[in-house]
């Protein structure tokens, strides 16, 4: 016993990472990778058992529960955004640097990268006897969709892109509203489990059009696995290029979440906070004077 | 970094509302969108793709969950009500001054409106793709219920009437049992998703004759979106003007659900409070006696 | 406002209760009722919707989350028990005076006879719709199954007994555990929650043989409601008097959960509890004696 | 009363068991006992009733739950592992001492296999009535599959044994940063129901495989009940000797999820922890110097 608490010892030293930023950005990537492991796993559970094991709602609990845990394993280290537009919102509102939001855009979508991966592999016979031996993106036995999202039929360009910035604001306006130390409604540690409602509540609701990815690195990671492993550059030109909407859709829905949530909640709190500092400095000021004047 | 910030600081002076109650408003406003973008949304998920993507299971959910975050994001500022008869019955039992139910109900209702308007642009596409062009209220590919409530076949006005004063009462015995100070049996802040059960509950038993509108807000801006969209006045002149029930019995139901938390479980534990502090005012006297007698 | 108050504060001194045991009744009656309101409420959705408005898992959900609901209500006065066995169970251990097991009985029977009676009245309509005007006990449109449990085909009486007896005990090793003030698992406030799982997962995993009443009041209440209210005395006769087993056998179950907790874990926790008692006994008798002696 | 709370005292002195580790084994045997009882229950419930009375989804709830329901009642005697890989996760760690292990391995196994035996003593008659009289491993009234687990049509061994390394590594990520001291994430008391969480998750995202065991005790314990009960040595032999894949796989999945937890985050947490620490002793040895200067 003694002699392997030493190994663990030497073990912990050796493999420490002292640079906050990087462990900060790996801890994104196992983050976004369980989100994605978990909830694309999910998606092709439904769509390789033909529904048998499965059903749209089972993919939203998923995707809702796997970013509930994705955020309390990368939580206390980085704060857990595994996704890049809540970093984006986050820097946005001043209270990330920004130099962060390409490295965890980065990291985030190499774990959405990694997730897919995984998944590739766990399901690697069932894709085979499903597609008989086809990687297809379009049509019947298509299962590029289990890694990235394509939009339905009836879905346009135009209205695919409002569907993702509607999807994106609620979600930043959610996520806001509990992480915001002013108005702070969600009892402490509870954030990862209210965050993963979210994500299950717009599944349950705006899912239909695309299938909710209101995430660039969750959508763009698994798109470039898909083109690597065989579904070839189709995943990229498929209805007119779609992959571009979940890409550029989210940042635009995040400015219009960060401006409805202080619009409507944020500034009143902020300003009343302000206003209390301002009296309080006046006060001690005022205190101050009565002091030198005393004395 | 600097720069950003002291922007943000004047943004926030300049866009902070510093009345209160008109805040308590935007923020009851605010939550009622969400209660509704989120509600009524999977309830078009479910109708748009013609159950592949939802059942009644997860529109129960949807409001459910909804519910929660609605009151997350309003709750600290305006006690996240999202609801008229909520409004209505802490009013009844004081704990709300009246003048706030007229200012609330309309903030409530016109949220209702816009979180309505928000679903309706969000499936622009699915709606006409589904009701080939044409915005029914009754019938086979009718797309009027995602928005307000409509009774079942085999419902009579009477019964619809019934139904949602049960629907209602329930709703606000478990409410009052939830936030009342004297019971206090959730531990704090749990409030929001305690409520969120109790609507998810509602919808799972009592969903079947109507849809468990149980909130006058909630059916009423909805159902005056849908009447200026393109579905006409039908929508008020449907099933016997069957509008009015889902606005007027809910108030009826609070006050029957107001009643009977008081006399099973609220009068024994205030009268209790009242005589403690009658014994300690009285005791109080006492020891004053004695000591003037001292004296 | 002012007058509100005082006429509120007169009607809290008038209808106040002052007898702790009949507060304490009336607090399970209510908390049954909603058990019992919601519970059946949501076998009556599935039935009479034919499978459309819910599924097997829509009622496992209600009764667990009504359970909760029921017990956040009732609990902080009486302490939420809704179910005779549970009451049996705390008086076999020395927790409740026996004196409360008839009583609680009674009030959880009636609560459980008023919410069959109010889900009776809310699907009026429907239940005259779907058995066209006949309230039949066994068959193909039978409607008595939504109030009360009757076993399925394949069930004999004697393995039906043994599936009560399963259920109950387990319900009952899983209450003791929650509620165990020794072992204390849960953090305080979350035992409502916790007790509406277990029912959900006991509904999950035994509710195929006879439906999992596990709770003689309710299952006895709404029997009882069903033969006055036109299903006649079938209810009792049906399936070689049936009724009997989900009122006795729970019982029995009970006491075998009591048993199997008590050896597996709570016999150890006690044993522990009362040596440091003793010890601390013996030493404290120890220090006297040599304050004694130093004397 | 006092009569009653007599014989109770010394009910508990008789059969309390001092040898603590004993007392955990039989904790271990409980709570594992629960696990397999309400998830092999629900599997049965799904199979028996010919998925009227549920689905997978159903099945994941239950299993998940349980999951919670089992570390609940077992939690604080025994750590509520219920699972060998868990154990040797943490003996791997240096947290638990090896020769628990083995005792833990053979407890939670005699769980599973009693679980399994009251699950079959429970649906005696609807088994009978599904297979007809014929307990039968592989085909259409298979059902041994409600048991243990069986892989799919289109699993080779090979991807097989790789989906039980992804599944566990899974599992043990995430239990291992819900457990670990130095990340903390959730708040104390709800650990068992965020490792229901990731139960439920993991069975919604990897069970259509081969039904998710990551847990050799949970296999093998059902497993060798239904070779003595009458499916006969066949559950063995099946599918080319597959038990042996979810006895060995899930305990290098524990190692590959280990080393992952541990290079991502883990050892930078504890170096951090250590580092600490040697400053502080550096600074006492420092001011120790100074005061013997000064002295």
């Amino acid at each position: 016993m003694g002699k392997q608490r030493d190994i663990l010892k030497i073990l912990a030293g050796t493999f420490q990472i002292r640079h906050g930023l990087l462990r900060q950005a790996m801890a994104e990537c196992l983050g976004t990778f369980i989100l994605v492991m978990f909830g694309c796993g999910a998606v092709a559970q439904v769509v390789l058992s033909r529904g048998s094991h499965g059903t749209f709602l089972t993919v939203n609990f998923a995707f809702g529960f796997a970013a509930t845990l994705g955020i309390l394993v990368s939580g206390q280290i980085s704060g857990g955004h595994l996704n890049p537009v809540v970093t984006f919102s986050l820097c946005l509102l001043g209270r990330e640097p920004w130099r962060k939001f390409p490295l965890f855009f980065f990291f985030q979508t190499l774990g959405a990268f990694l997730g897919a991966a995984v998944v590739f592999g766990m399901y690697f016979d069932a894709l085979w006897d499903f597609s008989q031996g086809e990687l297809i993106v379009v049509g019947r036995n298509a299962t590029a969709g289990i890694f990235a999202t394509y939009p339905s039929q009836h879905l346009s360009l135009v209205n695919g892109f409002f569907d993702q910035i509607i999807g994106t604001a609620a979600l930043i306006v959610c996520i806001l509203a509990i992480v915001d130390p002013r108005n702070n409604p969600v009892p402490g540690g509870l954030e990862p489990f209210t965050v993963g409602f979210v994500v299950l509540v717009i599944g349950l609701s705006m899912g239909f059009n695309s299938g909710y990815a209101v995430n660039p690195a969750r959508d763009l990671g698994p798109r470039m696995f898909t083109a690597l492993a065989g579904w070839g550059r189709e995943v990229f030109t498929a209805n007119n290029y779609w992959f571009f909407v979940p890409i550029c859709a989210p940042f635009l829905g995040a400015a219009v979440g960060v401006l409805i949530y202080q619009l409507m909640i944020g500034y009143h709190l902020e300003g009343e906070v302000q206003e209390k500092q301002k009296e309080e400095e006046e006060r001690s000021k005022r205190s101050n004077m009565t002091t030198n004047e005393e004395a």
